[in-house]
């Protein structure tokens, strides 16, 4: 049988759809067979969420005790009972939401970190809370990536057939050329090899560039950052050995990857890449950090705070992203005992 | 029975597939049934593609004498033999093919205005060889707005469920600035509504209009053309009694428009509309000018030199082009029919 992983869930905003999410996502038999989950978060609003879903509680409970623990148990709730919001701010950011959603992170990571867990799927958090709680990071991604000393790191999408990495996110569209660079193709091309490598197991995986201008420029009719930009990343990164073509036209080289041509796409900017994506898979888009040292996914929707307590919220994307967070471990697993052994044999 | 319309199908660059990808979609008789043909172009190379796809010569041949005329038959072959290229300039541009081609455009074109074809649909033509040839167009489009005398015109592309127009077209990306303007956001949205009424008999569309910025910057976080051209764009035709809403987030809206919420989504730039146009709907995506007095459709691919002569030419998106031209063209028969009979009521 596959590795069982344990798979660390951070509930994100107490007021939004993560314990909603979360409760339908693992009440999937499958998932939980898969692996082992510890989630960071609070026992009273998963338990609502069940309640409202009618759903038979299937966790058990440990209450945080200032130190982080590992669990032999099917699911485990880590219960930061301190943070009881019910009845105050429900649906809406707020300081305590911020502060609790950021301890749900941290000690995930943290754990990941240790080895007590395989693997971080965050819900969604409010960037709002977060503000008021006064911790200043854009998101999720660079939370993850300041944590565990990452340098270099991608947002990476998955959706039905298409993996795509984003070369620069959300900013104005404008400023695109004031972030894209030789260096900021090239990154991303160099990180989405290794992780296909590491982490999907793919022995020689294809990539694909996008060029920036319709057509990808036709030989410099629209535009130059294909010739300045964009072809040099990939030149400098097949002189490494990667597997790596482009600057294709953009609006049909979704078509070949979903097609399977390739196993990943690198998108020059934000809809780029994501309007494809979610036109595929939109209630399965996975948010995926590459380059860090863990792994970490994440759905790729907000808290929803209008829908929060309706019953209404759509697991879809959270059953997506831990199923990934699964695959990835068990094959990052296998891939680390396969170095092992060939390290064993060379001594 | 439906109105049967007349359609002109200029033949494009005499080296290009335009030939092949004409007999081939024509053999279907579904087609053959609903409209009336004219192809201007050269009755020799049609035989010979006609010949490599096993196909039996189902038109008759009229020998062009210099003027226009109409036909009664169902298929006709306005014969431009003093064009003969064979054994000369296969698969490559060239200034006689630049010639040809331009002279079937005027023809179909002047068909239109006359009233002898019901509408008009473009193969795929070399802007090299019109260059060679001195005619200096960026393609049909432009060609078919000047000899119209129409001064405002989109490009619109249709695809599987989606109806979309572009804003702004084949510049580079960032010329994007330069051109957007609320005026040039306002003009897709009044032309596109025009159309839908007119020519696609929908009394009342819904349109949507992409942002520009990731998620339509989100209230300003990523970009501010939302607020200063955008919003003001769709405030100025919704003072108009026209139902357009947004600026939406350009990765979710593609998939609402999918799924029927809207008759037509206007783009900001060519790969925002054309990514999700193709990723759709490959094979069938048609080009369609609007704007102008007369209908024009055209398959969106090019005279693809690389595959000429050897029956591998795909008629998908010619033969969508023909279907939507003879919609078009019913449509817009009872569109007008219906308006003389209120007038004659009003007399």
């Amino acid at each position: 049988m596959d590795y069982r992983p344990t798979i660390a869930i951070s509930m994100g905003d107490p007021a939004g759809i993560g314990p909603e999410v979360i409760v339908k996502a693992l009440a999937d038999p499958v998932l939980r067979h898969r692996a082992r989950y510890v989630i960071y978060g609070m026992n009273e609003l998963l338990h609502y969420a069940a309640d409202l879903a009618e759903l038979d509680v299937f966790w058990w409970r440990d209450q945080y005790q200032g130190h982080l623990k590992a669990y032999g148990f099917d699911v485990t709730v880590v219960d930061y009972d301190q943070y009881s919001i019910l009845g105050t701010t429900i649906r809406s950011p707020s300081k305590i939401g911020g502060d609790a959603s950021m301890r749900f992170c941290l000690d995930a990571i943290d754990a990941a970190k240790k080895g007590i867990v395989d693997a971080v799927v965050t819900a969604p958090i409010a960037k709002e809370s977060w503000k008021l709680a006064g911790h200043n990071y854009p998101g999720h991604t660079e939370l993850f990536a300041q944590r565990t000393g990452a340098r270099r790191y991608n947002m990476m999408f998955t959706g039905g057939p298409l993996r795509v990495v984003l070369a620069t996110v959300h900013i104005p569209l404008n400023s695109v050329w004031g972030r894209l660079n030789i260096g900021a193709v090239f990154q991303p091309i160099e990180l989405i090899h290794e992780t296909l490598v590491n982490w999907f197991d793919i022995e020689k995986p294809r990539i694909a560039v996008c060029g920036l201008n319709p057509h990808a420029s036709e030989n410099g009719q629209f535009g130059d950052e294909e010739e300045r930009i964009i072809s040099p990343a990939i030149f400098m990164a097949r002189e490494q050995g990667i597997d790596v073509t482009g600057p294709y036209p953009p609006d049909t080289i979704f078509l070949k990857a979903k097609h399977g041509t390739y196993d990943a796409v690198v998108a020059m900017y934000h809809d780029q890449g994501l309007i494809p994506v979610k036109l595929l898979a939109f209630d399965q888009a996975v948010n995926c950090t590459i380059g860090l040292p863990i792994i970490r996914t994440s759905p790729d929707h907000g808290t929803a705070f209008d829908i929060v307590g309706r019953n209404k919220a759509n697991p879809g994307s959270m059953r997506a992203a831990i199923s990934l967070a699964i695959d990835l471990a068990v094959k990052k697993h296998k891939h680390e005992q396969d170095r092992r052994r060939a390290t064993d044999e060379i001594r």
